[in-house]
This record gives structure tokens, C-alpha cells and sequence, in this order.
């Protein structure tokens, strides 16, 4: 038999590590944060639920729990912000026993250390149905270096870390029954928060606008612009892919469309200047992590996916949808 | 078919109201508040599953929204914070159609209204189980005046809000199929958190320990002790019980235990020095809101519930477990 949800609650107290800016952890029946003066409080929530979001047959629970704290994260490296605490909801399967749930809690936890957040509350209870997680993120930021989606302008590059598509190359493997290779089975079950590049982007000033990848490029592009009351232009040749991307896309040039329309890359979108090329290349030495111009903005409501020959190029599927099946998503 | 996400997500920011503290709402990667000096930002999660904390046999959706947002404030509440904002994550049943998600959000949003608080961000997907809720609500409260579990000290009188075990009450005739009256299906329905009753005891220092009934003040009244580390003597005839209940407990006596353990009753458990008696009996006049001092603090770690003849009570039924089940809860 499992424990019950007081004594759980107790076993993550005792675990929780709290930062400086907590004032009242886990234990009462709020959190308390002190902000600094001049700093913003940015929060952003996630429901993760099994059969759409997840699924267990393909993801251990480990990996699970790191991932539910890193998604979360992303929205706010998304913003410039430094990730400061947690609340971690969930409901557990009848089913599950005392070791699942200690498998997704060290996940939880080795997420936690990674990023240096402190859960400091949350709400346990049983569920009749799947898994259900929900993780609401906080973090503090200058006022003056906050980056939204909103101020992109005419004639500012479009930039993107890291690579695209990998994540939803290895959905596509797993939909297949294939086995993932290391790499994209880290790119997959296990994406970094790119917290350091956003926070590297606001303190110096760097970006104009900025969010993550979350639905994939082609979508998530669209929300900026949005947003922004702009259109943009983007190469299509400019896309940085991974080795491993570039060696499947040579057998099979449909899984393109991963690398606009995969989700779940989450790495950061963001516009700046063009007088920034310089300073912006020099970080991306400094961090190892790739920069990549892919595009940039235009004054018309309307963007473009430029192929090398000139001619404007369709993605066959659409934008990452959560109301979708995640095994149907081919077929939206 | 219903409306996609992001069609929702557009639904909802359009009637989402932004008060002084929002600096960012619904439209960003995060929101974004603005905390006033010597402030500090409280937060609460609380997770709402269908068949664990809810039967949609039993609500209509309106009350389900209202009370979803009622339920989350009372935390802040019970800590004297003002409510500011609040994140609502749901995944919806497959067959849920845009009526029912109307109905649902006119409840969250009449209970926003009710609190003054604003819609600030969240998430909305599919869910293949139950209806699932996620909410989170964030409020400010001076530095000096925030009320936690820990403060209690022997000696202080041990006071409670409105009446215990009405909801408790409604919840024991909704499983035997009889209709509730108007009175209990709002105390069920409807639970009012005690916002502004939580305020004027921090605002004017009248409270050393403070929480917010949710569990049964059997249970609760436990963590508060824990929290302080000392114990009580409970008075059991000062209860406060509604006439309703009274006249129920007449016909079964064995009902008593709901007003102990019912769970729901959203009052506020306090403790307050004896110099306080005066002020608080004014501040219950001023409020049209009962305050009943039902016992006193003491420095030995156990509580006891003592009957009119100086017995010792032992309840029938343990505190509420999110762990066990709604239904099954009269046998744990």
C-alpha cells in the first residue's frame, strides 16, 4: 500500500532545498517569495497529462520528472528571468506504488538542483484516471530587462539557439517503434531550459523580443509576430539542424516539416537588432551553444518560409496543438 | 467540435480583467506582477481532479468554476494576503462541448469578479481521463503582518469563522440522494473564502497562528499545533453549528463527526491572545460574520476534544485524505 498524502507531503519537505528569496516554504498554506526592489515576479503554469502530453510506455519515470521541471522553466528563460521556486502538483494513478512515485520525485528533484529552484509547495492527491502533473514556475527579473513577445521591429534579425526538430524526430521514431539514439533521446526526454541565454540576453540588452519553442517554429514564430504587429521572413536554409536530423532528412526529405512543426524544442526564438550580429556570435562561443540568424522581420503582418531557390515554401502539417492526439499529430 | 486552444486561450484573455499589480497577463510566456515595497507575494496550487475532488453528477459546471477559484483564494486567505492573480490550467474531457466550457469559465470568471482578482496566464488541453483543474492563485500581504501556521502560543484562545460541517453535511445527503436545501448547496456549492475577514486580522494584529479549514478542523487543527508545537483543549460545545445542522444532529446524533472532519468548511482556524476577546467580538459585529472562541492553546503537544462533562471525545471518522476516495471517505 502507498503512503498517505500527509506523509509523502513530508518526505518532499524534507527534501526541499530554499533559496534566499523564500520567506516560507513548503509546510503552511501559501509560499512566500520576497521579490528585490526594481524586480519583476514572472510566473508560468504547465498541465502535463499522461496520454496527451506523455506517455508512460515510452518514458521513464526519471525522465519525466526532469522534463516536467524544465518545460516549466523554459517559459521563463523565455522572458530573461531567473528561475527562483515551484509548485508541483500531482495526481497519482491508484496504481502507482511508493517507488514510482520516488522515481519521478528524484527527477523532480535533479531538475530542481539543475536550475537551482526550490519547490515550495504544491498539492498531492490520488487520481482515477492517468497521471496528472501540474507545475507553476516563479521567477524574479529586472524591470527594465523583461523580454516579451511583443517588441519585435522591422529590419531586426531573427535568431534561434541551439537546433531544431530533434525532438520531434524521436517522437516520430518512438510512433515507429524505432530505438532513439542517445542524442535524441536527450533531445527528447530530456531538453535543457535555456535559462543561462536568457538571462545573458536581458541583463546585456541583446533581444528585442523573445519565446520559446514549445509548438514548433512555425507556430510559435506566428505568436511573436503576433504579438509583435509584424511579419517575418525567414530562410529555410538557414534552419540549424543537427547531424542527426540532416542524416534522416537525406532518406526521407517529408521529415522537414519536424524541424518547423515538431514541438517540443524548446529552444529560444528571439529578434535583435542587426547591430548586435557581433556581440551575439561572440556569446555563442562563449556559451558552446549555436546562434543562428535564420531570417528577419518585415513591416507586413505576414511570414514567409523561404526556400534556397527563392520560392515561398508550405509546411504539410500544422502547428503542435494540445487539444490534438500527440499519436495523431501527422495527421492534423 | 469545439474550439481549438488557441481560439480558447483567445476567448479567455478577452474577458480577462488586469488590475494595478499585473505589469504582464495572458498573452506572453509569463505573466508579470509588480510587488509593492515591504510586500510579499504569496502563492497557493490546488489540484481538482473529477471523481476525487468532484462528481459532475453532483455540480453543474458554474458552481464547479466558482468554487475552484474559491476554494484556492482561501489559502491566501488564511495567511491575511490580499488575492491579486491567479493561473488556471484545465485539461478537458474529449466530449466536453463549448457550452460546457462556457459554463465552467463564467463560474471562474464570476469568481474572480467576487475576489477582485485577475486571470493572468495558465493552460488548456485535452484530456483522454477526467476533467482536471489546476489553480493557482498569487497574493500580496505587508512583511510584517503575514499570519502562518507557527505562531500560536500557550495560552491564546483558539477561535473559528461561521460554522463547521455544512458542507460536510450537504456532501453525507448528497450520497444518500436527498436534495439539499438552499442553504447547504451554497455552503457546499459555494464556499465563501474569508478574504477580507483574513485581511483585518493581519492588518490589525489580532491573530498568532492562522489556517484556512479544509480537511475538518480535527485535521487541521492538528497541523496548526504541529506548525507551533504546542497543543489544545477544544470545547465541543462551542462548536458553532448552523440550525440546519443542529436540527439534523437532533435526529442523529451520529452526525456530530462532520462538524469535526466533514472537510470543505472554508473557515478560518485562528489563535489570538485573551487581550484580544473585545476586539475580535467587534470585529465579529462589524462583519455580520460569526467568531466563536472554542477553546484555548495549550503547552503540551496533544489536543483534546472535551464534551460538556469533561470526557474526552474521540471522533468515528479520521481527517479528509485527497488519497481516499470521495465516495468511500465516511469508511476510512
Amino acid at each position: 500500500m502507498r503512503a498517505g498524502e500527509f506523509e509523502l507531503i513530508d518526505k518532499i519537505r524534507r527534501r526541499a532545498n530554499v533559496g534566499p528569496e523564500i520567506r516560507l516554504g513548503i509546510g503552511d498554506d501559501c509560499s512566500s517569495i520576497v521579490v528585490p526592489p526594481n524586480y519583476e515576479l514572472l510566473t508560468s503554469t504547465d498541465l502535463l497529462l499522461e496520454g496527451v502530453h506523455f506517455c508512460l510506455d515510452w518514458t521513464d519515470l526519471f525522465s519525466l520528472g526532469i522534463k516536467s521541471v524544465a518545460v516549466n522553466i523554459s517559459d521563463l528563460a523565455a522572458m530573461g528571468a531567473k528561475p527562483v521556486s515551484l509548485h508541483l502538483a500531482v495526481g497519482l494513478p491508484a496504481n502507482f506504488s511508493d517507488e514510482q512515485v520516488e522515481q519521478f520525485l528524484n527527477g523532480v528533484f535533479a531538475g530542481l538542483e539543475c536550475y537551482e529552484v526550490s519547490l515550495v509547495g504544491g498539492d498531492t492527491c490520488r487520481s482515477e484516471g492517468p497521471l496528472v502533473i501540474s507545475a507553476t514556475v516563479q521567477g524574479i527579473c529586472h524591470k527594465d530587462q523583461v523580454i516579451t513577445r511583443g517588441g519585435a521591429g522591422a529590419g531586426d534579425d531573427l535568431w534561434v539557439s541551439g537546433t531544431l526538430g530533434d525532438s520531434g524526430l524521436a517522437l516520430h521514431f518512438l510512433q515507429m517503434n524505432r530505438p532513439l539514439s542517445a542524442f535524441l533521446a536527450e533531445r527528447h526526454y530530456r531538453p535543457e531550459a535555456r535559462v543561462v541565454l536568457g538571462q545573458r540576453l536581458a541583463i546585456e540588452n541583446l533581444a528585442t523580443a523573445m519565446l520559446d519553442l514549445s509548438d514548433g517554429l512555425n507556430g510559435d514564430l506566428s505568436h511573436l509576430l503576433r504579438a509583435s504587429t509584424v511579419g517575418a521572413r525567414v530562410e529555410l536554409e538557414r534552419l540549424p539542424l543537427s547531424n542527426e536530423f540532416k542524416d534522416e532528412l537525406r532518406i526521407d526529405q517529408s521529415l522537414f516539416d519536424l524541424a518547423l512543426c515538431g514541438g517540443e524544442d524548446y529552444e529560444l526564438l528571439f529578434t535583435a537588432k542587426p547591430a548586435m550580429r557581433d556581440l551575439l556570435e561572440q556569446l555563442s562561443v562563449e556559451m558552446n551553444l549555436s546562434l543562428s540568424r535564420i531570417g528577419e522581420i518585415t513591416s507586413t503582418p505576414e511570414f514567409d518560409l523561404v526556400m534556397a531557390s527563392g520560392l515561398i515554401y508550405q509546411p504539410q502539417i500544422s502547428a503542435f496543438d494540445h487539444f490534438g492526439s500527440t499519436k495523431d499529430k501527422s495527421r492534423e
